[in-house]
């Protein structure tokens, strides 16, 4: 059966890397303009519920669409794809192309042109778009070319998931600490085979959600000049997430109509850890499963931090190539990839390797 | 048999009319920051050559959400759906909402998610995200329906294409004369019937192309603070569409099956009046035909100006709605939607109404 499947990943995994204990003299605001004292309470605690311990920067030199080219050129090597031969490139991200300290519109032209013109492809009939979802565009971006695909109008796709959020957010917001910068990338083939995606689902809730992620003022008391930097009520972050994502992962694996038991890994954004098990737990629960089998959900949010639509690609491409501890995955498996962002939107694959 | 039928159509004319003569007292500078003199002589060269006499700018208190959302609510109307069953809300743009006088980065949430809550849709089932391809962008949401409905992944689709360039052209750049602001929104629907999409086809171009139009500095010898500006190498852009567009246009009527007399209207991006006629002219010959026929192309550019991907929505509206002079639409007429933009991208749609 004609199928559509990732036939190489990449990541890019940023060099500057900075640690918890870097905040230490970082003043943190409330939105209230009101310091938050205690920075070292402030830090314990934020390891402890998100699990972040440091997280990755792009230098000053770079932008967005550097760092998807990077990945890209390594899902392509990795896949021995002829990149001339691909019909769609899909980026997706959140903010474009943000130079070092501008904080300035710069979507034109496209990420995915971008892309394709430092991938030097020459091929006028491999088209180059970007898709805005929020953290759950790169997944998006894959049921996109699943689409194309199945519809006729294309049959390769580079589907990358970029984001440098260290030019977005704001020093003095403590949510500061948990987004990061990163890159991944997957070649897809729509071909003969076993293997490939097995069903998929996305949902938008955006009466009251729809501002949950957003652009809002700096929260120091003097920094106030005008510029906006993204914004996150965590808590209601929180709540929505447990509340919708495992029911929208439930739909999914059973149109998948692999049952359950089966189900060898959940790749799940790279959001928080303690929501990530809260959610995976909350899945297993509506299948009348008390416990989450052991490794279930291979993590990379230690390291890296959350990077928005990079984590999905740069955590399945870090855990197919051994790179994260005691987590294998083998031909035949069954992944079940989870996002959830700004919007709010969710989306889930369910995906046979 | 099933075919991906536009159920109605809707748009957005901004209340704020900028004439030529507005622009009488405006310093107009080259890209090396000299002042280009006779700035009367410089509008009057620049109608005879794009066409345009005025154009549109929406007030202050407005984002390109807000126009999106005005043009939506119009086309769901005109198509009497209950924007509850909707699957898909795309919001083609290129800058995201830019508040006016920021040049900031505002694309969280994402526009459609925006648009959906301007709306007030429920249905978490109706999924809403944004494409990015440049001018062309708004025909590619329409091909991205398309695919979605192939696929069986959605049944129902309101593509909207919406822009607000008076936010983000440099006024002291000849090229802010071209550029306007606007929204066009279809509502579309996958069903039986012989009207539908016939054929499609998309091109992107990002080798030395991909830079013909990017954010760049102003030209003011006083005005460069940091903040960069939509830029357009205009001639460049000029001399590819005239080389590109003909053919891709081709192609995809010759992929309908419907022979070139049939054709009854071409519907093209609103870049440039003579680019616009150059191109027609050199579509009908690579078909053996010296002329095209009388009135085959509609025009709003004259009191419109270059609204980007709000162009063909709003014509294509706008001639539905017998409100362009001289210009009828019938069921069962074929008609080329073409355009052309950054990236650099091209596409076409042939469409029986």
């Amino acid at each position: 059966m004609l199928n559509t499947v990732i036939t190489g990943t990449g990541s890019y995994i940023p060099s500057v890397r900075k640690k918890n204990s870097d905040f230490i003299n970082q003043e943190f605001y409330a939105e209230d303009n009101t310091l938050i004292p205690q920075t070292s309470k402030i830090i314990e605690k934020f390891e402890k519920i998100t699990g972040i311990a440091e997280r990755r920067y792009i230098t000053a030199d770079l932008r967005t669409s550097d760092i998807a080219a990077i990945a890209a050129r390594e899902a392509i090597n990795d896949s021995n794809t002829d990149p001339e031969i691909l019909d769609l490139i899909i980026v997706a991200h959140n903010f474009g192309d943000v130079a070092d300290r501008s904080l300035q519109v710069d979507t034109v032209p496209s990420l995915a042109n971008r892309v394709k013109h430092l991938l030097n492809i020459r091929n006028p009939g491999c088209i180059a778009f970007d898709t805005l979802f929020g953290c759950p565009g790169w997944l998006l971006g894959v049921m996109q070319a699943d689409a194309f695909f199945k519809s006729g109008m294309a049959k390769t796709a580079l589907v990358i998931g970029a984001e440098t959020l260290s030019r977005i957010f704001d020093v003095r917001d403590r949510d500061s600490m948990i987004f990061s910068d990163g890159a991944g990338a997957v070649v897809l083939e729509y071909r003969e085979s076993d293997s490939g995606i097995l069903s998929s689902s996305a949902l938008s809730h955006s009466t009251a959600e729809a501002y949950f992620l957003s652009m809002g003022k700096p929260y120091g008391p003097n920094d106030d000049n005008g510029t906006t930097y993204m914004k996150m009520k965590g808590r209601k972050v929180y709540e929505y997430a447990l509340v919708n994502v495992p029911e929208a992962m439930k739909q999914c694996l059973e149109k998948s109509g692999v049952p359950i038991e089966e189900l060898k890994k959940i790749i799940i954004h790279q959001a928080n850890e303690k929501m990530d098990e809260a959610i995976v737990e909350a899945m297993y629960k509506l299948f009348g499963v008390d416990k989450p089998p052991e490794n279930i959900m291979p993590m990379c949010i230690q390291f890296l931090g959350n990077s928005s639509v990079a984590t999905i690609p740069t955590l399945y491409d870090l855990v197919l190539k051994g790179q994260i501890e005691k987590q294998e995955l083998h031909p035949g498996d069954v992944v079940l990839f989870a996002s959830v962002g700004a919007g709010m939107n969710i989306n889930a694959v369910c995906y046979r390797i």
